[in-house]
């Protein structure tokens, strides 16, 4: 009998004797496996939870009851237990639903998510609001340990640890965030895992409860709490949480649902008193491919469920090209060095890490402290290259003002994942980068449109320049055919033409290529030129475009609001200003729109936003004829 | 003898003795209370870390070692000492020295600072340049309990804990942020220093020390390598410092020579180690006014030394008229809470906090968190006002965009110190919020001209608008002259005219009236229009405009780059790429520059920046005739 068929919402969960809970947890991982070896997701964080979910459902009332997931990435049995089973297949597709909880998906989504930390900040909103307002629900927060290296996630503890309010975190602990963890709490809870007299007394404690059969009952809770006392005296487990105003529960098997029930049950049942829980969980539990190799499997395209094989490797990606040339670089170097926060396989720096150990610094979920700390190295003769992706770095906006471009330190940044990154969708695109970084005095802003320029740039900004750089490049692979560069030039003519004039930045230029040839089809030929350099703005080289052009196409993959045409715009307007320009040009605007672009496959989201070759064309000619 | 006359570097510091040391701390304190009486500055917390400051530069070797201070409005008395005496008298004034570190004005100054919580970062960063370069300085950072509420403090401590490297942090502990402290840490360190076991045992083993004449010795190492063990058995004080990998010293009189001194040494002479020393200081120590009011002797303006009575009151400003309106708006309205980080008094809300206390949310120097947490009490039906400096929204910049647009929550903002704010200089200038704010989806940005607009648009904001909505003002007086509105307009025309159009964003209309003045005087009578709202813009509205008038005067406190002037510039080219305007109109913009503005009075810094009423007057005139 498939258990997991007949449910369609927790109701029907809370139906099932605690005896299957197992087979339903099997179920539940098979499904996973072969649904998202389709679909491609974050399969590793999802199959370690796929006990604690149930778990949660079967102890608390949900949507009454609001699971607040972090980052959202884990929470693909949670979609499977309320009502998205057979939608699943539809996953991170254009049109399906979404790989992370999303308030207008379902009701039992609290809370929109997809960046890390932010779980125990929202859901003390929660729990707060319910007190104003008299309710009675529970409100519970699941995150990693990775995210709890956010600073964000620390200062949820502070405001938590220090009001009276019933909360219960779930540290989702699995030694990982989405590379191996680092930091001090990450050694701290090694430490409360592996210490020995406290597992001595843990067993014995734990096998005093008996059977979980025995029903949930007074004697159960008193053995938590004696056991909470005793340990105390022995270890203090979870002394800094309990400092923080928390009371610490735990370490749990989180693979366990004698554990993971009766616990739960005893924490829905205190009251005013915030709780923090500590679960133990394997990522990618149950798939061998995914225990064997956790970083792969944190999240991935479709992938051969037999072998684990991913369909599409990364080669020729931006990231590694930008990987690789700092491994270059640094052997001739020894200033350079990299950080990255939590993304050394994602930003391409893996091989640079493993050969400069000393010179790679992966600082956790901690974007903020990533670009102070490459602040305090560059005042002090190091040449830092802080590697990151777009929507993260929005984290570091101050630190970026604050701590960098005031005092107009030399740091290099590789924004990696900038414009629309595809199944991840809204929290993930990078789409306003252009618009805040323009805004930072002293920055200089480059957008390769291949693999050489992206080689070229990042030489180009740790040799030549000594301000703020922040290079910029999308998500996926990187044009390898172009001859690499000897000096730097703000803007390259890619091909001449007459009338029309399309500035493409970056890696648009590919997009703006098809642009151009199906132009050529309907009698229009127009100048192509590749943009490199987004701040400054050289004003005779646009001068001259803006002279000799009648239309003047411009085209980035950033929010149309402060970016490029922005930029553009302004330098048009500046030149008008001081009388060095006759009229203003007619511009072409071709940008993401002022709205949150949704998930799915990057061409269909450009069809989605009127971006495609095709429509861009369209628009051009009807601006010509219209 | 006077002894601070004879000081103008650390070197003549180290040639007094160590008896010597308490009459220059009272000489400092004397020079500090009599000069920032006149000047105005952060006199409270400058006077709490006089001893501290000393001890420092007694026993470490600036600027070959590396003192870098949290925040900085407490590094007065580190001025002195570094040869900044003879130009105190200018602090904060247009032209002088800083009211904060800046790493062009002195050596001593390793890392230029304003905002807090980044001290450990770039702390870290400065200690791991020395590894790597295998230099041999010592890098200690001066954080307040305050400051280490901020997630990015913690992520340094973090990552601190986690390396093997020599920096000490200063936990200088005056139990005040700039409000009193919130949040469990601060509880946590109420608890190390209350507790009595720990303070008896504490005693006994600094009277054991005998005095400190005798010298450093292995003796004191001892003495304080046992205290540090025996202490730890029955207390762990630090105990948290310690789980995050940081070796715990303290807690320890900030004001007794005899314990920093022996303490600060035995920390420079450890290895391989990050320390943390735990010393307790009193905020506005020595004076008794600002013993007696922490709060409002952490900052102000020039004051009766004698009275402690503050020149210039707050009465009427912007801040003022926003906390009153809000606690009459809340009498009527339940739903209403205000959020605050660790700024009661200085967005205006202290009266709204003890009216409803329940309601009011002080969340400590944690701005990621205030967003988040609002953005949680709005998903379960509650009004969340957030009020924050301009400057300190910047921190909270993907919160913004992550947590509270992609859902379109009804989450208000109340900017505070937008634009210039004068003294505290370009850290603390809120010179790029219409710009950052503007590239968010759903956003409405309302700019309030005077104080009837502010109130108007809170009730508005909180009543009518279900989205973020951001309300931007200035530092300083509201005029107070305008009736109330009865109905949202996005401009209001102040003042009719021909061919010239000056459009003043918010409170920048008062110096824009006296721009028109003064063209009157030259025979141009240009329509003054007051606007009220950057986000969305009115097609409508300013393409009659765009028509009725020949130069469109375009002013904004606010960066040139991506604010106000870039929206209707990008308006008029939207309309163009509609053929619903036939030629861009020719526009005039008045904005900040593409640089960081200095410090000094507003009237100074606006000359500065050439947007005084009459050098804005010259530009139009120039514009006009030339």
């Amino acid at each position: 009998m498939n258990l997991l068929e007949n449910i369609n919402s927790p109701a029907d969960l809370k139906k099932l004797s605690v005896e299957n809970l197992s087979q339903l947890a099997q179920e539940i991982r098979e499904f996973l496996i072969d649904s998202v070896s389709k679909t491609g997701g974050h399969i590793g964080p999802s199959l370690g939870v796929v006990e604690l979910t149930i778990a949660l459902h079967y102890i608390y009332d949900s949507p009454n009851d609001k699971i607040v997931w972090d980052v959202g990435h884990q929470a693909y049995a949670h979609k499977l237990l309320t009502g998205r089973k057979d939608r699943f297949s539809t996953l991170r597709q254009y049109g399906g639903i979404s790989g992370f909880p999303h308030i207008t998906e379902s009701e039992h989504d609290a809370v929109t998510t997809g960046h890390a930390s932010t779980s125990i900040s929202t859901a003390l909103g929660l729990a707060k609001s319910r007190d104003l307002q008299k309710k009675k629900n529970d409100v519970i927060a699941v995150i990693g340990d990775g995210s709890l290296t956010g600073g964000l996630a620390f200062e949820g503890l502070n405001n938590l640890g220090h009001s009276k309010t019933k909360m219960c975190v779930i540290l989702n602990d699995n030694e990982m965030a989405i590379a191996n963890n680092v930091g001090a709490l990450s050694k701290y809870l090694t430490k409360i895992i592996t210490d020995k007299k406290y597992n001595a007394l843990k067993t014995g404690a734990w096998n005093r409860l008996g059977s979980f059969s025995g029903g949930f009952g007074k004697k159960i809770q008193n053995t938590m709490h004696h056991l909470s006392k005793s340990v105390k005296q022995v270890f203090i487990p979870g002394g800094l949480f309990e400092d923080l105003g928390l009371r610490y529960i735990g370490p749990i098997d989180g693979h366990n649902f004698a554990e993971l029930l009766s616990v739960l049950k005893y924490a829905r049942d205190q009251n005013n008193v915030p709780l923090l829980i500590h679960v133990l969980t394997q990522k990618g539990k149950g798939y061998a491919h995914a225990e064997a190799d956790k970083e792969k499997f944190h999240g991935l395209g479709a992938f051969d469920k037999n072998t684990g094989e991913i369909y599409s490797s990364g080669k020729n990606s931006y990231s590694e090209i930008f990987g690789k040339e700092m491994t270059r670089l640094a052997q001739n170097d020894a200033k350079i060095v990299a950080i990255t926060a939590a993304m050394p396989d994602g930003t391409g720096l893996s091989g640079f890490a493993e050969k400069f150990p000393e010179r790679f610094f992966d600082v956790g979920i901690a974007e903020g402290h990533a670009v102070s700390f490459a602040a305090g190295l560059a005042l002090n003769g190091i040449k830092p290259v802080v590697a990151m992706y777009s929507t993260f770095l929005q984290r570091a906006f101050d630190q970026i003002i604050h701590d960098v471009a005031l005092d107009n330190l030399h740091v290099v940044f590789a924004i990696d994942r900038a414009g629309i990154v595809g199944a991840d969708g809204p929290t993930h695109h990078g789409a306003f980068d252009l618009s805040f970084l323009r805004t930072v005095p002293n920055a200089i802003i480059l957008t390769p449109a291949n693999a050489a320029d992206l080689r070229f740039m990042l030489k180009y900004a740790l040799d030549d320049l000594n301000c703020p750089v922040f290079i910029r490049y999308p998500r996926g692979i990187a044009p390898q055919n172009d001859e690499e560069k000897v000096k730097f030039e703000e803007i390259t003519e890619i091909k001449s033409g007459k009338n029309v004039c399309v500035l493409a930045v970056g890696h648009f230029l590919q997009s703006a290529k098809e642009t151009v040839e199906l132009l050529e089809t309907k009698g229009i030929f127009p100048c192509l030129i590749s943009v490199k350099q987004i701040k400054p703005l050289t004003k005779e080289l646009y001068s001259a475009i803006f002279k000799k052009f009648e239309y003047i196409v411009l085209c980035e993959e950033n929010t149309i609001i402060g970016g490029f045409c922005s930029a553009v715009i302004e330098m048009s307007q500046e030149l008008m200003e001081e009388k060095k320009l006759a009229k203003m040009p007619k511009f072409i605007r071709v940008a993401y729109p002022d709205c949150f672009i949704n998930h799915g496959h990057v061409g269909e989201l450009a069809k989605d936003i009127n971006m495609s070759p095709k429509q861009v064309a369209d628009k051009i000619i009807s601006a010509i004829k219209g």
